[in-house]
């Protein structure tokens, strides 16, 4: 863990060093990934047979329920849950399924001063593919999160890939399936799974866009079929920035803070505050939680490698500025004014106000998408809506009269662009 | 160019060969691109010396006007525009300002049932770049549906790089760069140029988005990058899918298919009609525009290679369909009553209603964005908008009694998913 403070001679430096650390994987997956791209391509499912028997040690055979898990199997996980995980389950489908649907875009359709009717409608895609990580990651939450836009939105055909490591299932995913209204369940994990919904096989038919997250692979796979299908975005190792003054109650900041560390080794938290002896009161709280947690040694890992605690004068003076150059994907303001904070914060993935806001609420059951930009693309990028499973098409319509009005200027910029046919399918219609 | 008919035995597996026809280069530019762009990373201006003398023949020098054109360079060239392009480019630019602006997104700030306040703040990035291509493609419509949103957006800072082979500039451009209120200039192109905007040098500093059409490296330099900054989207070849019965002037419809072929032999022209006669009526209609006009040449290969023309039994029955398959670029409908084929058809790029609307009033002086998906991509992408230079911040604010009516929910999916720090934020904040 680095400790930071706003007098330190060579702040400047050292922060900058923060924010320019990348903590992604640099392991060269690109040329296997595109052999694997290529093989699923060419050889379809014989490949995905393959792969899978390779990386998850599962034979897909002539039997159908080695390949995908059935709608009904879903149903049955989803009817065993303990009552508070059905209940639990429930409440962050209906609070995720509300919030998105106020994302649905409205269409555009008017005349202007020129009697030109133009507009824009929207339209959901056809099919989305969600991958959803075997192990650790296997998360329902996270299921939810990517499926129930895509429904919103009104995807025909929702589509989700998942390895099953010896055979292995995950109920509490198949229950979140059932719940979201998944359609088709695939056995099938890795950049294989990405390849064979990008490009179809003779079983699995292809789809439009490709969400969800996954390994350095499966990044890298969505990565390179990105342009042959739409994709969310390029995710990297999750991060919090918590702004915390030192009328908080360091135990709780110190769960906020290890509520990331213990996502994965590469994860980052950052404690802004303002108060040297409270930036050690949480570090104390920190090592007691650690101590704690069954999630302890990653954790730990995470915390020693690229944990931050920086301390400044003045934190609305000092910290929006340091926040805008982190870009965090999740910016915690654990005072009284938060909304005096907020207002200066231009580049985050998603605001948590207030000492009562952990972000592990965000996680679940808010209604807002966990499903966030990483890695400092706040700047230029947002989380997972329903936007992302539609597409806009814009329309124009003249009469006889309107293109009187607006031909010439057409035809005389298409002369000077040198497109003389552009110019004739406008001249030819005026007289 | 390619003739089918519905009743054609092989007609699926024929349009099945159209709709799966890629027309996008396979040159194996990738490596290239990803040498061009460390040498940038790693030598930065240096480079950018090198593969501007290399690739365009322009010297980058001490003087700083052999880097950037000034901005009273640019208001020179608006000044000495005629008076008619003056007056059609300020009328595109005015136009394409007043539609882009409707697509301003609103934020969203409401507390639910529970009194959980939750919503979403859109903001512009901070800096864009724009590529602006030279030589035949250096289209000043071009640069105004790129510079314009961006503005419209919020951005602080926009910045263009355009090559100057030889050290030749485009008087149009400059024009059009000062009407969009370009802030920057540089004179570099290619991979390199996007390179430059999305790592920074010493003279340039770094953007957040690029956009801009640009040859196989620039768009193969735009994929690499993708992530490290954002990008409008994957562009290929331009296209247009005309609809027409036999009551439209074979000249019209020859024309509006040719102002897609004049732009490259890679582009493509369909028409799809009901009446065989009619279709050789506009066969030879373009036969004799072909003749006519200076970009002949490019048409010819192209219509050639890749036109097609469709005869289909029932307008409003069967092309929707084939439309839907073909996802294009541009669909123009020149039929009595445009609006119910409309209502079937869900993917398109953007769609042109009636007999007096061709195309090119689209690229010019509509309003809507000339930059649309390509390569059937409209089935899961949108023109370029304003949202392509911005993005959204979601946030969530609970109180203590919020807290304590969505926090158990949450512990409890943190407890199921083995995540015990999320429990631990939200259980330590409960009583």
């Amino acid at each position: 863990m680095r400790r930071l403070s706003i007098h330190d001679e060579d702040f400047a430096t050292k922060f900058d060093r923060i924010v320019e650390d990348r903590r992604e994987s640099d392991a060269n997956v690109a040329s296997d990934v595109r052999s694997i791209i290529e093989q699923v391509r060419l050889k379809g499912d014989e490949a995905l047979v393959d792969y899978t028997m390779r990386y998850d040690k599962h034979a897909l055979t002539a039997d159908v329920a080695s390949w995908k898990i059935g709608k009904d199997q879903c149903k049955v996980a989803y009817d065993m849950l303990l009552p508070d995980v059905r209940e639990a389950l429930d409440l962050a489908a209906t609070r995720i399924r509300a919030y998105h649907e106020g994302q649905l875009p409205e269409d555009r359709d008017y005349r202007d001063a020129t009697d030109t009717r133009i507009g824009a409608r929207w339209n959901a895609v056809e099919a989305a593919g969600l991958y959803v990580p075997g192990g650790r990651a296997a998360y329902p939450s996270s299921l939810l999160m990517n499926a129930i836009p895509a429904k919103v939105a009104g995807v025909d055909r929702l589509v989700v890939c998942t390895p099953t490591p010896k055979g292995a299932m995950n109920d509490l995913v198949l229950a979140a399936a059932h719940l979201a209204g998944v359609d088709e369940i695939w056995r099938i994990g890795g950049a294989q799974a990405v390849a064979a919904l990008a490009y179809g096989t003779r079983r699995i038919r292809p789809v439009d866009v490709i969400t969800g997250p996954g390994n350095a692979w499966v990044a890298e796979a969505k990565r390179q079929l990105y342009g042959v299908v739409g994709i969310d975005m390029v995710a990297g190792p999750s991060e919090i920035l918590v702004i915390a003054d030192d009328r908080n109650d360091p135990d709780w900041i110190a769960a906020d803070l290890m509520s990331q560390a213990e996502h994965d080794p590469t994860s980052q938290s950052i404690l802004i505050t303002d108060d040297r002896a409270y930036a050690a009161a949480v570090e104390d709280a920190v090592d007691v939680l650690l101590a704690q947690i069954a999630t302890g040694m990653t954790a730990t890992e995470s915390w020693a490698q690229h944990g931050v605690v920086v301390v400044v004068d003045d934190l609305l003076e000092d910290a929006p500025a340091l926040a805008n150059r982190l870009a965090a994907e999740h910016v915690q303001i654990a005072i009284d004014d938060p909304e005096a904070m907020f207002a200066k914060i231009r580049h985050a993935g998603s605001v948590f106000l207030g000492r009562h806001t952990p972000e592990a609420i965000g996680d679940y059951v808010a209604g807002p998408n966990h499903v966030l930009p990483t890695g400092r693309r706040a700047r230029f990028s947002s989380g997972l809506s329903v936007l992302d499973f539609m597409k806009r098409t814009s329309f124009i319509e003249l009469d006889e009269a309107g293109l009187a009005k607006l031909g010439p200027a057409a035809a005389a910029l298409a002369e000077i662009e040198g497109l003389p046919a552009h110019a004739r399918s406008v001249t030819v219609r005026l007289k």
